[in-house]
Parts: C-alpha cells; sequence; structure tokens
C-alpha cells in the first residue's frame, strides 16, 4: 500500500469472507427487478436488507429517499473531518431474468459453481456494492472508524434509466453534498488486466409501434393488398443502418466528439483481438461499424439496438395472417457530446419520415436518456483510485470505457457539481443482463482488498 | 328454382332452422385447433361430434379416415344410379385463436349479436360445412334420399396445411372415387352480391430463425461490436420487397400466369372501390403492389408475408441487451401457375444470400405448399352450381378468386382426377384467421337454400 499498512483490516475482511458471502447469497435471492412492477414487493425487500445492514455496521442517518419511484437507500459516516466526503454509489435492482429457460440454475437461486456465484444480479450490481459495503464494515469493525468522510447512495432505479434518481438528488441535494462519487457499478475490462474506467456511454430508450389495420387480417382473404405491420416495422428498422453497420439517421452524431489521443493510445496498446474476444460469446467479427475498432466501437460510439421485437402470432405451429400491429423495443447507447433529447429526436423524425402512408407510427420515449460521461483528464480522486489498484494488483491500471451507462454521471455533475469514479469488480463477459449472470469469486476477494485500500487513499486526495 | 320444386325441402328447412343453429353452436363450442398439438383432444371431439351427426341424418359408411395426422370423417349416400356422385368437402378444425385479449366475446362460447354468430370458426369452416350437411338432412328427412350421389368428406387439417390429407387421398381412393367435389369451404366476395368463387391461390410456409452470438449481450458492454438478430432479421425481411412492394426475391415469379381475360372483365365489372374496401378493415392504400388492381392482387397475385416476429424482451419496461436469437413465421400465398417447391427454393436462397456473415440462418420448412387453383373454363358443374347461385339470389353470379387456399383442391385432382368447385356461405368480412370471427344469420338462411337446390341440379350436369 501506498500508505499505512492495512493488514489488520486485510485480516479481518479475509476471515469474515465466508459469512459476507453468506449475506451476499440471501441479497442475490431477492427478485429485485425493477423495469418490472409486479416485482415491487422485492425492490422494497432489498431496500429493507440494506437499510438494516448499514444500520448494524454502524452508519448514521440511514434511511430512504424518496423521488417517487423505487427509494434510494441513504448513510453516511462522517468520521473524517477535513478529509473529502465521498459518495458511494451502487444500485440494488436488477434486469429482468428472461428467458428463464436458458439458466443453468434458477436466477434467485444463488448458485457457487467453478469459483463463480451464477444469480441474476450477482455482477450488476449486487456483488461490487456488497463489497463496497464489507471494506466500510471492515474499517468500522477493526478500525472503529473510516479514514474518510462516507456518504452511501444505493439506487433501486438504475436498470430502469434511474427516472426518479434527478428527483431525489434536487430533494435531498444537502444531504448527499460531497466532494466526488465513487461507484461499485462498472466493470474491469478483463479478469486478469488492471484497469480503471474512465468513460460511460449514455442512454436513450424508445419504443415503437406500428398499426396497419382494425384487427389481424387473413392472409389469402387480404393478403397483397393490406399493409403487413410487422414487414413495415422491419423495414422502417432496416432504414436505421447502411450495409457498412453505420447508422444513416440525419443529425444522431450532432456534437458526437471523438476519443481523445490518450485513449487511442490506450486502444492500441490493448492489442485487442477483436475475433477472439467476439468468440468468447459466440458472435463472429463484421456486425460492427465498419472501419472502427472493436473497443472504440463499444466505448465511445453511438449505436441503435433492437431490444426486442413483436408481431403477430408466435406460437407453435402457424397461423396465416396479416398482423395488424407490430412493435419493438429500442435503445442507443450515446457516445460523448451527443445530447439525449436531440438524438431521441434525430431517431423519431427519421422513423417518422421513412414510416410509409399505409402504417400508423406510435413512438413512445420511456425516459429522457442520460448523456455520456467522461471523467476528467488529471482528477485528483482518478489519481487516488489509480495508485490503489496499482498496489493492489501489481501493475498500472489501463484506462477503459464501459460501454455501458450509469446514468447517475452525469445527473450527479449536474445536481451535486462532482464528478464520478468507479472501482467495481464485475467483469465485462460476466452475462450482465443475460442468462447464467455470475460473479466471480476471486474478484469478490480482490474487490475486498482494493476497497479497504482505496479510503485513506481518497482521504489523501482534494480536488 | 330451375328444376322441380324444393317447397317441401325449403319449409322443412326453414322449420328446422332453430334446432340446426343450436347443433351449430355445440359444434363451434369444441376449440378445435389443428396447429397447436395442445388442442388434439378437442380435433377428437369435434370428429366425433361429426361422425355421430352423419349417422343420425341416415349417411352410409360413417368412419373415420386416417392418414397419420388429425383423421377425416367420411360417410356416403349413393341413392341416384346413373347420375354423378359428388364429394361434399368441409373443414372441422380452425385456427388458433389467439390474441384473446381482442376478442369482445370469448372465443369459444358463440355468442349471437346484431344477427351474426361470433366464434372461432364460425366462418371458416364451420357454418358453411353445417349448412352443407344440414341440406342432407333435409333432403333425407324429407324425400327419403338425395337426389344425387354423395360422398362425404369433412378433413381435420385444413389450417395445417393439409399435412396428410395426400395420404388420405392415396389410401382411400377407391371409397372417395367421385366425378367432381364441391367444397363448402370457400368464401363469398360481398353478402349482397352473387358470387361464384373460380380460383384459388396457393400457399408455402417457412419459419427463419437467425443466431447471432450464444446467448443475449448486455447492450453497453457489447452493443455495436456484436451483430444484433434482431436487427439482421429486420433487414433479411426488408430484403424481400423493393418500393414498390413488388417481391424482388430472384425466380419467385417463374410460371405464374397472369390473369385471363374473362378474370380481367369480372374485375372492371366488380368496380371495386379500392379505398373503402380497405377502410372497411381500418387499412389504407398503398400497401399493395403498385400498379396491380387490388382484386387482381388479392386472387391471383403471389406474396410473400410476416405472420409473426419474435426477438429479445416482450415484456414490461424495457431490457438493454441485444438479443441472439430471432425468428419470423412467413406464409407465401402462390398465384396460378407456380410450383411451391421451385418458390419455397428460390425464397431460401434469396434469404442465405442476403444474410450477413455474422448471422447463423436456419430455414425451416413447414409443409409441401399447396399450389394454385384455377376451375377450368365450361366445367359443367360450374355451370350447375351457377344456375343454382342465379334461381337462388335472383342474379347470376359474378366468378371470383378467392385469395386464400384450400389445399384440397390440386390434392383432389391430383390424387382423384377431379375438379373442386365451391359452395360456400361465408362472406370474406367475416374475420376469419382474427379475432371476433363471425358468421351472418342472413347467410345461414341462404345457404340452406342453395345447397338444397343444387343437389338435383347437379344431378343433372355431366362431365
Amino acid at each position: 500500500m501506498p500508505g499505512e499498512s492495512l493488514s489488520d483490516v486485510d485480516a479481518w475482511l479475509s476471515d469474515q469472507t465466508p459469512r459476507l458471502l453468506d449475506e451476499l447469497l440471501a441479497f442475490l435471492r431477492i427478485p429485485s427487478v425493477s423495469t418490472d412492477p409486479a416485482y415491487a414487493g422485492h425492490i422494497a425487500e432489498a431496500a429493507d436488507l440494506l437499510l438494516r445492514r448499514l444500520a448494524r455496521i454502524g452508519m448514521d442517518k440511514v434511511r430512504l429517499l424518496e423521488g417517487g419511484g423505487h427509494p434510494s437507500v441513504f448513510a453516511e459516516r462522517l468520521d473524517a473531518p477535513g478529509a473529502p466526503t465521498i459518495l458511494l454509489y451502487g444500485h440494488y435492482d436488477v434486469q429482468p431474468p428472461e428467458p428463464l429457460g436458458l439458466w443453468h440454475s434458477p436466477p434467485f437461486e444463488p448458485t457457487i459453481r467453478d469459483g463463480r456465484i451464477f444469480a441474476r444480479g450477482a455482477s450488476d450490481d449486487k456483488a461490487p456494492l456488497w463489497i463496497a459495503l464489507s471494506a466500510l464494515e471492515g474499517w468500522l469493525a477493526v478500525r472503529g472508524s473510516l479514514p474518510v468522510n462516507v456518504k452511501v447512495l444505493l439506487e433501486g432505479e438504475e436498470e430502469s434509466g434511474s427516472r426518479t434518481l434527478p428527483e431525489i438528488l434536487a430533494r435531498h441535494g444537502a444531504l448527499l453534498a460531497c466532494d466526488v462519487m465513487l461507484s461499485a457499478d462498472g466493470g474491469r475490462f478483463r479478469a486478469g488486466r488492471a484497469s480503471v474506467n474512465t468513460s460511460l456511454r449514455g442512454i436513450l430508450a424508445l419504443e415503437l409501434r406500428l398499426r396497419t389495420a382494425a384487427h389481424d387480417l387473413h392472409s389469402g382473404r387480404y393478403g397483397g393488398a393490406v399493409g403487413n405491420a410487422a414487414m413495415a416495422l422491419c423495414r422502417l428498422l432496416a432504414s436505421l443502418h447502411d450495409e457498412r453497420n453505420h447508422v444513416v439517421v440525419p443529425g444522431f452524431f450532432a456534437g458526437l466528439r471523438r476519443p481523445g489521443n490518450a485513449d487511442i493510445a490506450a486502444i492500441h496498446a490493448l492489442a485487442l483481438d477483436e475475433a477472439a474476444f467476439l468468440a468468447e460469446v459466440g458472435a463472429r467479427p463484421g456486425a460492427g461499424e465498419h472501419g472502427v475498432p472493436l473497443l472504440e466501437a463499444i466505448w465511445f460510439r453511438p449505436t441503435i439496438e433492437i431490444n426486442g421485437l413483436t408481431a403477430g402470432y408466435q406460437g407453435a405451429g402457424g397461423k396465416t395472417i396479416v398482423p395488424c400491429e407490430a412493435s419493438a423495443k429500442l435503445t442507443c447507447r450515446l457516445g460523448p457530446g451527443q445530447e439525449p433529447r436531440h438524438v431521441a429526436g434525430a431517431v423519431a423524425a427519421h422513423l417518422r419520415a421513412h414510416c410509409p402512408g399505409w402504417a400508423d407510427l406510435t413512438i413512445e420515449d420511456h425516459a429522457d436518456g442520460s448523456a455520456a460521461y467522461v471523467v476528467p483528464d488529471g482528477d485528483p480522486f482518478l489519481a487516488a483510485i489509480s495508485r490503489t489498484i496499482e498496489a493492489v494488483h501489481g501493475q498500472p491500471p489501463v484506462h477503459v470505457g464501459l460501454g455501458g451507462t450509469l446514468p447517475i454521471a452525469s445527473m450527479v455533475k449536474q445536481a451535486l457539481g462532482v464528478e464520478t469514479l468507479m472501482l467495481s469488480y464485475a467483469v465485462s463477459d460476466e452475462n450482465m443482463h443475460a442468462p447464467n449472470e455470475f460473479f466471480r469469486l476471486s474478484s469478490f476477494d480482490e474487490g475486498l482488498r482494493a476497497w479497504a485500500a482505496v479510503l485513506p487513499e481518497l482521504a489523501r486526495a482534494r480536488a
């Protein structure tokens, strides 16, 4: 460690790991899906578990912060006068578990196999969050206080686009005042490579629905004369990209900043074997934007993805209909500089312009979206985190992008005026948002050491 | 009537109509869906109801004909030595009832409103079939015999593409030998206009499935680098037509015959208000093949329709995934002269040629398909039916196409060497294959009179 020895805290955490893991499994058993109202009771159950844990380990002001949706969990411990205050962030909600049939063990019955915990939310974000809280517990248990001022904000709507978080930040700005936010959500580039996240893509969600008739029609009696909503949808969605997989929506790229030289250099330094990276998930090259290196594509380039398609008859056998309705769920990942509302408008305008006259198009805008976020060069807290990672892993961390989105980063910048840094022990390959999500037990140990070490390191940093 | 007076038979049928309708409602209560194996027990129940009815009204040789799938119901009554033998055709299976939420009354609880019977299968084909059997019952009850030799063949797999009917025809060719087939399945052009069907389109079903990765992937961590199966599917399906809604699959139109002059003349004579026709079902013009009159399009032109699309997350809220799998159910309606296997090969070859290298395409061929069918000009039985319709409706029938498919027509031509004529009292607007399928009570009365009258008329026709 660059600073004082933490062998006492590390020994305590090591000794307590079996219990900490048992408690994590109980947390993972709660199906806290935020995107589907049917799970609301379980969201409350997960929040309650966190409230009890935070109180038990000795945090102060433990409470729920309401903003009109699923509440956030708050706690603080201000033991270090004169030191910075960090706002520790994580989220206790998870993605839906579907398709259930593809899980090798049930998503909400966490199962340990081959050194990995399999469960929905294991990697995103329950284990990373649990590591951070456990580091606080270790310091409080061994030293009786924290080396830096800590506030905790655990969100319940991250997987729903952090819908009411701006309201929570607005209502509770004084309580949440801090010098920097440190997120347990994020992700390492690879398990074996020390890295630190320095950028996030933004996100924007749209749902579109096409109607072509009052009801489904017999494909013999009407086929060839009436519009097929499924075909209209396919043609409309096919119009979003060209043959080189480049988005052709006018205005889509407005404001987009190219990655900086340091980012380009980091991508070159990583010398990623793109085909091998894709082969790990059973994919082949050629699907990305032609001419763009893979890491630049997933860290810095915007996308338009179809998340789901629904039209007509999907059961066993066939049904000879012309479907009258078809719908699609879309999300765009946004690059640095793109303005979410502008992009939403550009995509909607393109879809309206390309919708045939024989179909009615409805576009539902799910949320305000979230802009991309880039940690400023030279941020002193970033330097502190980098030193910690180098000490724990024995190599300096490479700067990586996340590809995904933490909507809170730009919200916090706006509401609280501080930057967001990430220290997550999730790894990109852990099937987040997919069947058989898992988290590495080895990451749990590494994460406990890093989080225990970063707290005094941050105490020495000053913006 | 051109021939003898049928006032006694008509009076009996009129008198018995309430009972005949009650029995029809019992038939409609059976959810005899043939496309989904879950309904197999109900298919058997519907066949059993027909066996009992045919025996009760006095038909001979009542039995099931097996061909490896759902059986056909057979009966005969050969009372007219020297007269032709007609093979009366109908089907007792129905389309799936989904989407259930759009029905105003449950699909298998037949409900009479505004002079219409609402139920799945009411129009296609249970009421038309019931009318034909009731006419036989009337003749047998009043006269003690039928004026023409009648064999009855009621199929249980019409909505599944008549999969095992060729086997049934092959095994029971001698039993089914006849001079002409007369189908109760088919459809009138309009309720107020006397018409006779003289052509059917063919059909072909394909299902395609695209895979782009081993499992669904996080759209942040992988979006922009891995293939989106839903997007690949949309682009692939969008490649089937040009902007004028013309199919661009090479070889698709091979062998297609243009409609004859008489057909073109009939279409002109009908002077269809295309916009009004479409408005009746809530559709707008422009979705058909540009430059092709609507009636020509639905009676004689081939199509490629998407019947259903499935990909990714379809539940409430969102899920930020790149779906690894996407599938579509397709059917083609075929025009006169197209060879189903050739068309299937052409469509599959086009799809394979347009599938990107980063996706795996699987094409499942559901059945052999069925060629289009056209009644030969000058057929003597067609003349007999036309005379009957003119007598019942007071106007000569216009020759119309059906648009839909009776796979049996080309099968019977091949297996038994006879033509198929249609005398159906279904009307095209009765929501066949869609929610709120219905049949007009007024058609029930008209149909009974026409079917009672056509029997002696056919006895006088000779090929």
